[in-house]
């Protein structure tokens, strides 16, 4: 996946230089994108089962999508149209809140380890461990030692899941300013969408321009060869639903997934069933 | 929903007097089944998010489906395709196994309090707490004072759940021995389907009037009227999916859920964006 289009480059990041309002990859509109999403979801469907079956049958791996992004930025219009095209039974998502009392007792990762996805799932995180070097670096919720341990920690412990069989896949969802605006005036717009609005976001859109420095040391500290960034311009949704989705599919084809071979004789257990006697 | 047609009547239960072939409750074939699922997506998805809207807001309200049947029965075809409609999102979904060291050190109903739905969510269960008054019964798992005292724990607990907000809706996926064959046979014959085949599923099937009785007594002992069981006929899988959709439609119809109203003033908050300083 090195040579992904939307891989990150490894080396210092500027978030100004990259466009959220980008369709570049797509040649389209928004019509032909929804298509085109729609249109991968038997082979992102197929691929998948792939990976569930092969976890039953007790290989190891496993992925874990990590969506991080600004509020509004689309990671819950991703978990519903782009992974909400594959079968749920093999989806674990985990939307990470503000830490609960029990959290904050232990490490920054315990929670997460918690919530990694068995063999064969894919594991979906909405907002993750990078929360905690993000809002944690904005809002001064630890000091910068502890901040600047972290992006060590989380490297080591990416490294660690990638050993164990995960594939990793970190997705930035960037939008801009601007766009943001655009959609919590469109939350207040609609009593449909309130419940989605909350007056402490726009303290948090205050902060843009830290968030943006967070975000450029989080990205640049952690963007590895064994786990690395992919930064997805966001301002369409359409094209940031597509383009999560054709990496995902990048992803599962590249792992090579056969089916598991059976491990029992077919011809036996197909007499087995030829040949009982019959149920009442 | 005591008054549904898919609602299995209170008093003595003989699952041969119920048709598993029937598609009584449809006037078309497969196709248009597939079609009116399908269409039934849109109402699902917002009901759905109406619920969970009302969980991010204080709410207790949640939604428990409970999915028994027999192999091939089509637990995982529901979760596919009927499930599978609403955002993956609001939705979680445990499946159940045989018990751990650790769960059969605790009592049958741990593991299942373990993995109860959230406020706002659908939870669903494939398999639950029925396997143990059903396997547990056929198998001997447990003494008979043991399992008897289960039918009364399980009714205790549901009424426990039902206080507690939760909407319980109980699905018995009712195939044939006939069309379970079928599809036993189908799954060897495709590779892509061995690793859903087990050489002790034909040993449970030896145990088919077993458990029938097994499946009588509990259906008889825990339909009651606040958590009552829904026989679905499931030798058409394109019935059974279409049945269970139409029942979680009339179900979360039947909880009249509104919007949550803004715990905020709109007016403000949209003065808030409009007059704020640009952001670099």
């Amino acid at each position: 996946m090195t040579s992904h289009p939307l891989r990150l480059p490894p080396g210092r990041v500027d978030l100004t230089e990259i466009d959220p309002g980008s369709t570049a990859l797509f040649d389209g509109g928004k019509k032909d994108a929804k298509a085109a999403l729609f249109a991968m979801g038997e082979e992102l469907s197929d691929l998948q089962e792939r990976l569930f079956a092969q976890g039953r049958s007790g290989a190891t791996r496993r992925l874990l999508l990590v969506l991080q992004g600004m509020d509004t930025s689309g990671k819950g219009g991703v978990l519903k149209h782009t992974v909400g095209l594959v079968d749920p039974q093999g989806v674990r998502i985990t939307s990470f809140k503000a830490p609960t009392e029990e959290e904050r007792h232990h490490d920054f990762l315990w929670r997460i380890r918690r919530a990694l996805p068995e063999a064969g799932y894919l594991g979906v995180f909405d907002r993750s461990h990078y929360e905690d070097v993000l809002i944690g670096r904005v809002r001064e919720l630890a000091d910068p030692e502890e901040i600047e341990r972290r992006y060590t920690a989380i490297n080591d412990f990416e490294r660690e899941l990638v050993d164990d069989g995960t594939t990793v896949v970190k997705c930035m969802l960037h939008i801009s300013p601007d766009q943001q605006r655009e959609r919590l005036l469109r939350r207040l717009d609609k009593p449909s969408k309130h419940w989605k609005y909350n007056p402490g976001d726009i303290d948090e859109r205050g902060q843009w321009p830290r968030y943006r420095e967070a975000y450029e040391v989080a990205l640049e500290r952690t963007n590895t060869e064994h786990a690395p960034w992919f930064v997805i311009p966001s301002d369409h949704k359409w094209y940031r639903n597509l383009m999560v989705g054709r990496l995902l599919l990048d992803v599962l084809r590249g792992l090579q997934l056969e089916w598991p071979e059976a491990d029992f004789d077919v011809e036996v257990e197909r007499k087995r069933l030829l040949d009982e006697s019959p149920i009442a």
